[in-house]
């Protein structure tokens, strides 16, 4: 039965999956290359045509190649990290401190998302109830950026730990918006084939059926639906 | 030259992209038929492999069929939605008024997909520098979702315009959780060429030229990256 006029195919279907379950959150194996301008500007569109409540489209890129801007970008990263590993002790400490948790100089290029809570496009539907609606569609755009990389082969780094006035500082961003992603980009030696921190034992996936409610809060009756069919892929 | 061990293949990047650029936000055309369970756990599964601040997967989903809970909520957008028109006068008032901005009975399903900000996982891991990040993650799980769900020729509109409070009340959610998102989901008659809002005049499409920045903000030399290629599939 065909639901729409133009249905995927077998191998777009495939396309969807593979880029959702093959994504990574890479902090090593970035190559040197450059992200060729072609490529990187299919991302930044593929960010661009996010949802945006309202159609309001809060975000900015900032491209970042400069290494004294992304050395700059660094050591606010390391003075972070080194406050974030204080709270860790024993085993944990040394866990975390043999992970890697940022590739800002050794990825080829850098990006900040932005969003921009003055932006006036949109004027303001959808986001009376919620303010932030405006940064929800921001996040969306990092995540159209970070599927169309899987299937261009490029790797992407979400890194948390900075210190957003010191970033927006050095970035000369304004005020009114605020730096949701900074991310490091470049092609890699390898995709993992599990997440990092998964991998090094930090953190275990959670079963699915034991996230899925129905109709309320912890109601949970069986159910065909918590048990997931294979995705063409595979996870 | 390969960068990976996996490539795309052209198909399979084409699905990415077409998911990308032929994702709505969709509030009219559902159809009644039920989304079948096989289905809905492909996408929900989906949703659970988006990337987590780490790896904390601080999402759930509630899964809503019970007409008289979709009532309650229906009541909610209603009321929340008169009081977000009051703020529109003249033409734009009227034009509003025109939009549908929710589906929440004619959909054969509704979704919440929740945020838990007192989730362990993870132990803390990226969260010290911005405690959001626990929300960035649940939205990366809702695009996930969003866009495997076009690749399976089913719809999602994200209402955006309900009272958080009481759609707590009525899902029983505890106060630590935060909705994050409230989803129409079902099959569609058609997936529109355009967005909802841009084909009605509500607001235009940004040039993605205008939102990128190079290495510091308002810094836009001339460069072939702001003139995006054309995707596989076309914008």
């Amino acid at each position: 039965m065909t639901h729409c006029s133009a249905g995927f195919s077998v191998e777009e279907k495939r396309g969807i999956y593979r880029a959702i379950y093959e994504r990574r959150d890479v902090r090593s194996h970035f190559l040197p290359e450059p992200v060729p301008d072609d490529v990187l500007a299919r991302i930044l569109d593929a960010a661009h045509h996010a949802p945006s409540v309202g159609f309001m489209q809060p975000w900015d890129f900032i491209v970042i190649r400069d290494p004294s801007i992304r050395n700059e970008v660094r050591e606010n990263f390391e003075k972070a990290n080194r406050q974030a590993a204080a709270i860790y002790e024993g085993e944990q400490r040394s866990l975390y401190d043999g992970l890697k948790l940022a590739a800002i100089v050794e990825s080829p290029l850098n990006l900040c998302i932005t969003c921009d809570h003055q932006r006036t496009k949109g004027a303001g539907l959808g986001r009376q109830s919620n303010p932030s609606t405006d940064i929800y569609s921001t996040v969306c755009a990092v995540q159209n950026l970070w599927l169309a990389a899987r299937a261009e082969s490029v790797g992407v780094g979400w890194v948390s730990i900075l210190d957003t006035q010191a970033l927006k500082a050095t970035l000369q961003i304004p005020p009114e918006v605020i730096p949701v992603a900074y991310l490091c980009i470049g092609y890699v030696s390898e995709f993992g084939s599990q997440p990092e921190l998964e991998k090094r034992g930090w953190e275990h996936r959670e079963a699915l059926a034991n996230l899925i409610h129905y109709d309320r809060w912890n109601i949970r009756p069986s159910s065909p639906a918590t048990t997931p069919a294979q995705p063409p892929s595979g996870p």
